[in-house]
């Protein structure tokens, strides 16, 4: 049964991810032959630093000339793990151009050009696999893709980056602030020293729009993500959503409109219930919960970055396109026949967690109600307390659209009697 | 893109499982035609009572004879959700002689005969596909056998059964025995008036064959999975459980031996620790937890039976198939080449719980502490406690073989001083 020819891969990038999958693909060639049914060969590694040592790595493998290795002609798989637009881009397209199928763990680029390389691919017959480019090893992209392809897909709710998830469990299990707990995951190695793509959250942005394309058989953009950072989660938030029964967790969210004509992805920072599955994914770990219409709740935990688990991912990616292309044929390719446009954030139906710094007199819940009935948003509960003179109000609405709700917050604040709006926060999973 | 001669299903059975699959088909037709690339039609119907009125199926493609149906010549795909061994068994042989692939969602059939069916499908360069014989909506066998085919799994660890997963937790959370537990489950429809196949774990066997044969790449029959059911666990049990901060499952673990050379698997009740994330899968949902050496640690949670889900795994597993069939190629079949013998339930290696009646009288701790040492079995801890005259011990034992964990047990009841053997249960998940 087993084929003699190996098949050629040309590993772009080795750092973390890239020197795993080399490692992997040594130490595993035995498993990956027999997995495959055809050995496989690195053909040839391109990095920019030539010099460095690399253990394991025949160095007369290494090449500074990325470009030349994609166009060389016989390599079957491109492993893409350099990450960034540019030259990762063009290097895809000519690896397509030039016979090779590709893996790719780059969640940026996909996000943003997904649908580029999608038609590149189809159009050369070759496949685009990229499970690593959305939260690490967990298997998402193929049990989206393939295994719910029956089923039709109405929310996808998830933590999607590690950093800040980490920074969040430690905000809310030690009581630290926000920069503590993000000193402690740059010292620990869970935060880059520029921590901005994690904290602001285009990391989890380009994830989502990855999961909403695949979830929703529709095309979304990076720029379709609505996004808001986690910087500015305190401690008096947690404290906050202990006093609801939650915690506070930064979440990608997809979903179908109720009336099924429409999506949105957004990224944010919400209050959801500790007795929500998402509550207790604790430190570093990513997990993604799913709603569709026949399976129900589905969820699916696990590291979401690393060298090792990314590595998992692609090679996992990596099995099935030399099995595919051993049988002459490619995966189920970009899906985007449903073409549901993304509504903007306006249009999304959440909750509010509000609280209000105020006048402590006479008449003013009063006041602060009247602003949301005019609005039309609901109040669920109202809790008043007093201190020192002053007043709080912490307010929970009812499900409204996010534009009545930030016109809600927009009119409080201009409010004589509102001093202040301390914090304003989404609350989902419920 | 899109052909227009449609794919013809064939469905043996029409019961909870495949009234939905036929409701799917029809409800779904449009997204499941854009997703496969052409059209599906239900191209028949086999039943066993023709006269039931079956909603939204046109009578006129119910049949008796499943014999027949599978022989036509003409389907594409036959799908399998009668359950049992016959006549299921004979009828997919015949599909696939017939030219038919096949999607089953029986995990007796599967665990007793894979290897056969496996072959079957092979020799007609047919398709085998069964994601939903094993917790049901939960994508598990494609992530295991492709998104982890570049991985190499040690451990899976899960809670296979809905049924007795809802009866240990509400024992858990209530205090309950078993029986009043088990009478719940059976009001509510989680437990079936003859349960035996959940409660004593052949259900869940069934289950841990499959998923040790694809995690391990290597045949794993019924017959060599270690079952115990969970009818003897007590609440006072579960009180145990808690004072160790832990709780009680029924799990079905496949486990690589630490040498490489062999693997296990087994169903028996287990403790836990609460703060494994197994721990807090309540009611009748299931979950599973896999451990490999690149991916580290990833956990699959969803429910794990019912008509709907179970048809949702049904239906992904029917595109892919009739993707395949278009492309004229066929997924990944049995992968069993690594060939690992099953090392008997003695040379597992775990730890135990064992509460032991004892004499209240000096020196029997010693002469307990004696018959572990002389079977090499290490405690962890020892707790005593005395009521009314008589002593309780309770000891937890570290790592050990099966084996002499079951030695142990067996000298300690012969000791004149232990009364008896109040419970004694394995550790798991730490």
């Amino acid at each position: 049964m087993m084929r003699t020819r190996p098949l050629k891969v040309a590993l772009l990038g080795c750092g973390v991810v890239g020197s795993e999958v080399a490692r992997i693909m040594t130490t595993h060639a035995d498993d990956l032959a027999q997995r495959i049914g055809a050995p496989v060969e690195l053909a040839g590694v391109a990095v920019r630093r030539p010099s460095k040592v690399r253990e394991g790595i025949d160095p007369a493998l290494v090449t500074t000339d990325a470009t030349a290795l994609v166009k060389r002609g016989d390599i079957d798989v491109v492993v893409e793990v350099i990450g960034g637009i540019e030259p990762a881009r063009t290097l895809i397209t000519s690896a397509f151009e030039h016979g090779a199928s590709v893996v790719s763990a780059n969640k940026a680029l996909l996000a943003q050009d997904g649908a580029a390389l999608h038609a590149a691919a189809e159009q050369n017959g070759k496949d685009l696999y990229y499970e690593a480019a959305v939260a690490g090893a967990i298997p998402l992209i193929r049990p989206l893709r393939e295994s719910l392809a029956g089923d039709k897909v109405n929310r996808v709710l998830g933590i999607v980056n590690g950093t800040t998830n980490f920074i969040l469990d430690k905000m809310d299990s030690t009581g630290a602030g926000y920069q503590e707990a993000l000193d402690e995951a740059t010292a620990l190695g869970y935060a880059e020293a520029d921590p901005t793509a994690d904290v602001e959250g285009f990391d989890a942005a380009a994830k989502a729009a990855i999961l909403a394309g695949i979830a929703f058989h529709s095309r979304v953009r990076l720029d379709d993500v609505y996004r808001e950072g986690m910087t500015e989660v305190t401690a008096s938030d947690f404290a906050s959503a202990k006093n609801m029964g939650c915690t506070i967790k930064l979440l990608a969210i997809c979903e179908r409109a109720r009336d099924g004509g429409s999506v949105t992805a957004r990224v944010h920072p919400a209050m959801i219930p500790l007795t929500h599955p998402l509550a207790s994914v604790r430190g570093a770990y990513n997990a993604v919960f799913v709603e569709s219409d026949a399976a129900g709740q589905l969820m699916f935990y696990g590291p979401g970055a690393g060298g090792a688990p990314t590595a998992s991912a692609v090679l996992g990616d990596l099995v099935a396109v030399c099995r595919n292309r051993l049988s002459g044929a490619t995966g189920p390719g970009e899906s985007a026949y449903a073409a549901l446009p993304v509504s903007p954030m306006g249009d999304v139906v959440t909750r509010y967690h509000i609280s209000l710094d105020v006048a402590d007199k006479p008449g003013v819940l009063a006041q602060v109600a009247t602003v949301f009935s005019e609005h039309g948003v609901s109040i669920d509960t109202v809790r008043q307390t007093g201190k020192d003179g002053e007043a709080s109000l912490v307010v929970v609405t009812h499900r409204a659209s996010d534009a009545s709700l930030s016109g809600t917050v927009e009119a409080l604040r201009k409010l004589d009697t509102v001093r202040g709006v301390a914090s304003i926060m989404r609350v989902e999973g419920e």
